[in-house]
């Protein structure tokens, strides 16, 4: 028996013979060709086969899997099709007289290194595709047959370095019990997909593909983030009951769909949502969200070459209201800096971005592209239970800055004949310490609050939580923390507000006894955890809570709180 | 009358003749030349003479102004003797046949670039002693009359796009009365010489070059930033009486630096100094401070091509506490991280630095760094009043961490037979923060707290203070600013501990009485600073201020609380 650590990717435990998914051998040598045409009509081939298979895959996943986690392959059908790459393909065939595999490597390696070096998580995905594509075509180019894992037709736990979406597309989840990859971590590729998928997964498991082979008896827990290579006789009797205990639990969870969120002394909360993209409004749905607690709107404006017009944003924005058929959707004004590249905005370059120039400091600045995306909004508030926040602030003189701005727009709206609802709410998130240690100030003047643990956390603890060195002190059960929650809770109910929060805190089942017990109207997390949270808020008591959280607050270190967290509440 | 407005950087106020100091015109055109021996020879004898000027400023700027101002010339000596630029110039000239002030240029401009692009204040400082010495090379060999300030004998305001350690040098406080420059900050050469100097100057003032000419009558104004060129009588006037009113003020001044800094209503306070190096403490003696609140012990880690070692720190940290004679000197331990180059600590190049593995974070993991110097700490505390601080502490398991491995050193140094003072303080920084916010824990384990309030303040409001385009909201009056040094102070004298603070705020004369109203122990501050702090401090009732600093926490803006402070005690 060998125990192996990763991240846990998508909850869940498998146990199956593995299937490891090597990468084929695409050694690729430097030929002087004789006869460019010839060459140029070998690679037009290979374009023609990748195509051709590439519409296959995105029919099979648009009707298996809806039509948004087919849209990868219209991209990369899109890549194949793209002038910019095809032609210096091909330059470099007739010019330079390489033969069609070198000079398609040469130009998808460039563009790859090029997207990569973008500090963006939206780039960095377009290098994926550019990788994903090449291979395929270099696989005809070749003549290598690449693994198909589409075939596979007994229960197996899939091992690989990583996998890509061409590999992740052709997952049965009839057979496919679940994966463990090398490399990745919870918001990679393969990780979403392992949860959009119900896959039990373990990504950035480091050494997976080294210490297992095909045939292996593999247990992949999704919960914890173990992968266990040819377990006991005893291990496969305790994990087989934690997966069927969590299949039980999921079933249980899945009752609870249309329920309110009533904790066991009967007072109400809000059980939310955050999406980046109508597109996400489908698993909101499914999962019984009781609203939308946090509306990213930067990916409106990002893989483009201009600015979103203001009719785009509306047509988004009244999507997500009206889906919501009357529930509230929070929606965040443009959250976005130096460490994000806009092609069509000059952002300086700056030396720590996330002290920077972004987000309403931006907006306050840049005003177009402020009036633009508020026109918007007022304009989709017709149609549904619109709020919108502003992220970032540090001074009651920006909110009121922003909030004239608003109401300067709604009124020019109002006055050129537009429906503008006049029960919108305006208010902010607390990410900057300074607005939660001085909450009581804003309070008088928000309508809402909506915590960002995420910066917050990193801002209040002065460690980046993207830099592995420091991401030890990405702590959210540090009395601080904690304390910070407390004053922007306290501070919005003695002025009759309410105060939510938006982070990765909010779904998690260690915060959320002591999120309750702080207070807290309303939790904001992404889809897949509304369920489980509404079970586990359904078996709490917030008044008891209230004494159990204030305790918290006078403990020494984050540790410690979780440690007593975890033996009041999960037995541990 | 024009009015130009800079950067105020030494205080005072001067009225006479500008004297506009141009550069020379040094262009500097490619020629092939025959004879490179010839060539080298002229080389060298403008190296020579370069050599014997600078050998002339050094010894003078030794005797008028002490051994530590005339450093910067030892160095630039130590420039012209470099082989890597020597060498690199003679090769351009030899293998490349160029004439000696083209190879001069390109090899000095290559070695300003490399040291500019460094993030890092001590290399961008050498890339400015390159420029100057290449430019005293250049003069001579292109047989171009340098002009000299050292010759000027009436009274003058010099005017330039910036100095260098060369033109400062020369200056004559007798008829040098004041100096304004387009480019620069408060913490750049010319800036600092000017307040060693005690001369009035404005810096950064963009255009004092484009609008003024040798001969004109200018007012600098050190106090407010401002240079006002051709004023009217009215003006002369107005700003000769503001000259003699900071004249007499600062004799007023003087007659304090023996004094104790006791409040109106006979409180207590210590008015202590920052310094950077031993050579630091004459200014400290000679302004009258209590005690050193903060020696950054990062310039005994900078441009070196390796670690300190033990006895070298330990010779620097026994002079610091032998010369204060008794009187407290707290020591930050190393205070470094991604944003300073130190070529023998291989340090990750990070998105965010000042979010990123720094000071103790590094120190933690780097334990032999932290263990050799703590050990010097550890044998210097013997001669005389020696605390030891912790930088960047975020949790109380950092601090803890931190004074176990003190411990540890000091039984070791124990047993094996070394003196060791065993009053030493240990405290930490409260610059993070969750500190700030959770002080009552920490002050528990701690001897003293110091807030640092330059980090403080960036990380509260989430803003790089180095960064202009978020540098309006480096807001140290921001009432949950005031709110944290409040917590932190109640929270040490619920513990009986003191907390003082090492910022720049602690020397500022509008935030002096909200720091003293909110119990404030200790003020940090810049040497040239305490004495004028001193006399603010005199006159101010601490019980009366308690009050006013209580009321100061509510409002809602930082201009608001600035506003009230200089109403109440400016007469503005």
């Amino acid at each position: 028996m060998l125990k192996l650590t990763g991240i846990a990717a998508s909850s869940g435990v498998a146990i199956a013979k593995a299937f490891v998914h090597e990468e084929p051998d695409m050694t690729i040598e430097l030929k002087e060709i004789q006869d460019p045409a010839t060459e140029v009509q070998r690679l037009d081939d290979a374009l023609t086969k990748s195509k051709e298979e590439l519409s296959v895959i995105k029919d099979k996943t648009e009707k298996e899997l809806g039509p948004d986690k087919a849209e990868i392959f219209a991209a990369h059908l899109l890549v194949l099709s793209d002038p910019e790459l095809v032609d210096a393909v091909k330059a470099k065939i007739t010019d330079d007289k390489q033969n069609a595999e070198y000079a398609m490597n040469e130009v998808s390696s460039m563009f790859i290194t090029m997207f990569e070096n973008m500090d963006n998580e939206y780039m960095k995905e377009r290098a994926a595709d550019i990788r994903d594509v090449s291979k395929r075509v270099l696989g005809h180019l070749l003549d290598i047959e690449v693994q198909s894992l589409a075939t596979i037709s007994e229960e197996t736990v899939i091992i690989a370095e990583d996998l890509t979406p061409s590999d992740t597309a052709q997952l049965n989840p009839v057979f496919i019990k679940g994966f463990a990859t090398d490399i990745g971590g919870r918001t990679s590729h393969s990780a979403i997909m392992s949860r959009s998928l119900e896959i039990p997964a373990v990504v950035g498991a480091k050494e997976v593909t080294a210490k297992i082979k095909t045939g292996m008896t593999v247990i992949v827990d999704g919960l914890d983030g173990t992968v266990i290579v040819e377990p006991t006789e005893d291990e496969i009797v305790t994990y087989t009951k934690k997966r069927d205990d969590f299949m039980k639990q999921k079933a249980e969870w899945a009752k609870l769909v249309g329920e309110q969120t009533t904790t066991k002394d009967g007072q109400h909360v809000e059980l939310a949502a955050n999406i980046g993209t109508p597109k996400d409004l489908e698993g909101v749905i499914n999962n019984g969200a009781e609203g939308i607690g946090l509306y990213r709107t930067e990916f409106l404006y990002m893989g483009r070459t201009e600015l979103p017009t203001e009719d785009e944003q509306f047509d988004a924005y009244k999507e997500v209201v009206e889906r919501m058929e009357g529930k509230p959707v929070v929606i965040r004004t443009l959250d976005i800096g130096g460490d994000k590249e806009l092609p069509y905005l000059d952002l300086p370059k700056e030396m720590n971005p996330f002290l920077g120039f972004r987000a309403i400091r931006l907006c306050l600045e840049e005003q177009e592209i402020f009036r633009t995306q508020l026109r918007a909004l007022l304009r989709a508030s017709a149609y549904g239970n619109l709020k919108i926040m502003f992220p970032m602030i540090a001074t009651l003189d920006e909110f009121r800055q922003a909030k004239a701005i608003l109401l300067e727009e709604k009124s020019k709206l109002v006055d050129s004949g537009v429906t503008v609802s006049d029960e919108i709410e305006i208010g902010m998130m607390v990410e900057i310490p300074s607005t939660a240690v001085a909450a009581d100030l804003f309070a008088k003047e928000v309508d809402f609050f909506s915590i960002g643990t995420n910066d917050l956390i990193q801002y209040t603890m002065a460690a980046d939580r993207m830099n592995e060195r420091v991401s030890y002190l990405y702590q959210p059960y540090h009395p601080a923390i904690l304390r910070l929650v407390k004053m922007v809770v306290d501070a919005a109910h003695k002025e009759g507000k309410w105060a939510g929060m938006c982070g990765e805190m909010a779904g998690d089942e260690v915060a959320i006894p002591l999120l309750l017990g702080l207070g807290l109207d309303e939790f904001s997390m992404s889809a897949t955890s509304i369920l489980p949270a509404r079970s586990q808020l359904l078996s709490l008591s917030k008044e008891e809570l209230a004494v159990f959280a204030n305790d918290m607050l006078y403990l020494d270190t984050a540790d410690e709180v979780e440690q007593r967290v975890r033996a009041t509440f999960m037995n541990e």
